[in-house]
């Protein structure tokens, strides 16, 4: 039998990290500020577990989450339960449970993290951050248009700036599949998703035209609207197209400066999401800041809703800044301990007599000194 | 072959709930309140993951915490993980680890949420937030008093009163029961926490006479430190106790009101400590709101902590403020929306024209109506 290695004991698994001061208040406070704005635009918090059911958690818009959800066993009910992979699902259900009979629209958020089974090369990290919010039992461009704003309104509150919101239709490329042999669609897709007009051209068949104008009309929103309006859509299609019109023509009256994409024949990465959905960047970057659209709770509801990655945000939003780090000299008095935290200090007592305190402060690395009743920064 | 009965989806796991608003608000703004103290007291915040290796989180200290956490596999290294069922022990794994090298006393801060495998009757939750503060590197009584006293700054900033600290040192009863025969220590054990004189004084052999005086010595501090000095102890329970009047000296100077009580026969609960350890109650409930102690961090370092637990706080704490409800019927301006906001209301935006903005505001919840520029407050 072969013995399984020694590991490291500070080892963590793949894909899991600790995060390390200043980083975790930086996080904390990023993502207290996030859920402050949805707050302000009328979206109460809940609080999901973060286990349950599997029954429950791969219900409805949850299926799609299956293979990459922690499963385990709860000894008290001799159930599987997962550890949550996503958190809409959750509040889809309570949804349709709890808050059934709460008037519409209802507005959620939520705020907490998610772990994969599997990271992915794009995203090695296996347990998530997310912050979001759910608008539930109204089907407009007004309830889409919204969705995004409060989004772009909660990025801003922690420092953002020239952000990018990508907007799609999932459900329409695959709707125009019917005519197209099952066996090419793979191919296709993968075609469509690296714009590739040649490979399109070789695998649309009957659809190739209408594919290649959609495929053309992608980019920005001044452009791509009247492209995608003007394509020969069939009737369900075109519904799409035209809320996808409204919800730009809604966020532009709001927003002018905001730059916004239309990508119609992108669908990777919504696996449940019925009509528009979006993708908010940071102009310039790769990095996705959220992402979310319309999709239908509990299998019947309309609604929408995006989901923000505060760990992302928070490497490319300002510094916030933290206390200043006061050192106390053995001794200090508590009421000038107490006077330094309400002038916004974080202070660090000294718990022994020191030779020389300005050295016990360097060495505990603060930024300033509390000596002989004053606050002194430190060289 | 018996189908298992298809559960309703709604339902969750016992001891997994989830939190509604505003209570969920409320929650999450109370445990950032704590954070936000303990920052400001030089407690620096870490996250560390909810999953790691069991070699790991069972490693010192986490020992005593591996009967109560969930285990699953992780199908990228084939090793199994553990569900955190306590943070302290993961705090000890980075102090001894990535922050083996920062200067001490190093001063520590998370606060997340932890499992447990079964529920208890007093404790039927099995997902319980933690907020605590760690102070490794230094064993003295500055260092005790100096987690009690920032525990209860931490309290008392989330509108706490009354509180009552409760202090022992878990290792007396068992390091005093050398000459007690084995088998007779578990019922021994029972004597002592139903505070039960006559069974201790039938099993208690060669120490009953110092087992009884201990026993009658709990209570009041002012009472209970000079009658535990006075006790006949051998010479390092001694030490112990002399240490834990110090801490209640260094404690009363700075809160001569703060009810402090002493029960020297107190272990139960106490898993890894090693010192000094104390519970924290609202003076009159039963309800604890936070314990911790003295041990030893990564098995060799002076360490000394507490963990306080936000969802009981919450219970006792008076309810936090939220943002007011206003609705904002249909058209709205954005700017008179943002202005609303800024004011600190919560606003609920019209997605469609209503006939009575009034009535609309109401069933929606809202306290307030902006009506013709004017926010008016709905009776």
């Amino acid at each position: 039998m072969n013995e399984t290695p020694t590991i490291h004991p500070a080892l963590l698994p793949a894909g899991l990290a600790d995060v390390l001061p200043p980083e975790a208040e930086r996080q904390a406070r990023s993502s207290e500020a996030i859920m402050d704005c949805f707050s302000a635009h009328g979206y109460q918090r809940v609080t999901p577990p973060l286990l349950e059911f599997e029954e429950s958690l791969f219900s409805g818009s949850g299926a799609a989450l299956a293979e990459q959800t922690f499963r385990l066993m709860d000894p008290e009910s001799q159930r599987m339960m997962g550890l949550r992979a996503d958190t809409t699902p959750q509040i889809g259900r309570l949804a349709t449970s709890r808050l059934a009979a709460v008037p519409r629209p209802l507005r959620l958020a939520y705020c907490g993290q998610v772990l994969h089974v599997r990271g992915t090369q794009l995203q090695p990290e296996r347990q998530l951050s997310q912050a979001g919010i759910e608008l539930i039992g109204h089907d407009t461009a007004a309830a889409d248009a919204e969705i995004i704003l409060t989004a772009i309104a909660a990025l801003e509150a922690v420092g953002l700036k020239d952000l990018s919101v990508d907007l799609t239709i999932p459900r329409l490329v695959p709707s125009l599949l019917d005519e197209v042999p099952a066996h090419l669609h793979p191919a296709l897709a993968h075609a469509l998703d690296r714009k590739d007009a040649a490979a399109v051209a070789e695998l649309g068949g009957a659809q190739t035209t209408l594919l290649l104008s959609l495929l053309s009309s992608s980019g920005s929103a001044s452009r791509a609207v009247p492209a995608l309006l003007s394509a020969d859509l069939p009737a369900a299609a075109r519904a799409q197209a035209k809320r996808l019109a409204e919800v730009v023509s809604a966020v532009q009256t709001v927003l002018p400066g905001l730059q916004l994409t239309v990508d119609p024949v992108e669908f990777r990465g919504y696996r449940y999401h019925t009509g528009v959905s979006m993708t908010i960047f940071a102009t310039g970057q790769q990095m996705e800041l959220g992402r979310g659209g319309r999709y239908l709770c509990g299998d019947a509801e309309p609604a929408t809703g995006i989901t923000l990655y505060p760990d992302s945000i928070i490497r490319l939003a300002p510094p916030l800044a933290l206390r200043p780090r006061l050192y106390l000299p053995h001794g200090t008095s508590p009421a000038d301990a107490q006077n330094a935290r309400v002038r916004g200090y974080a202070t660090v007592p000294g718990l022994a007599p020191e030779a020389a305190p300005g050295d016990e402060a360097r060495r505990l690395g603060c930024s300033h000194l509390l000596f002989e009743g004053v606050i002194t920064a430190l060289s």
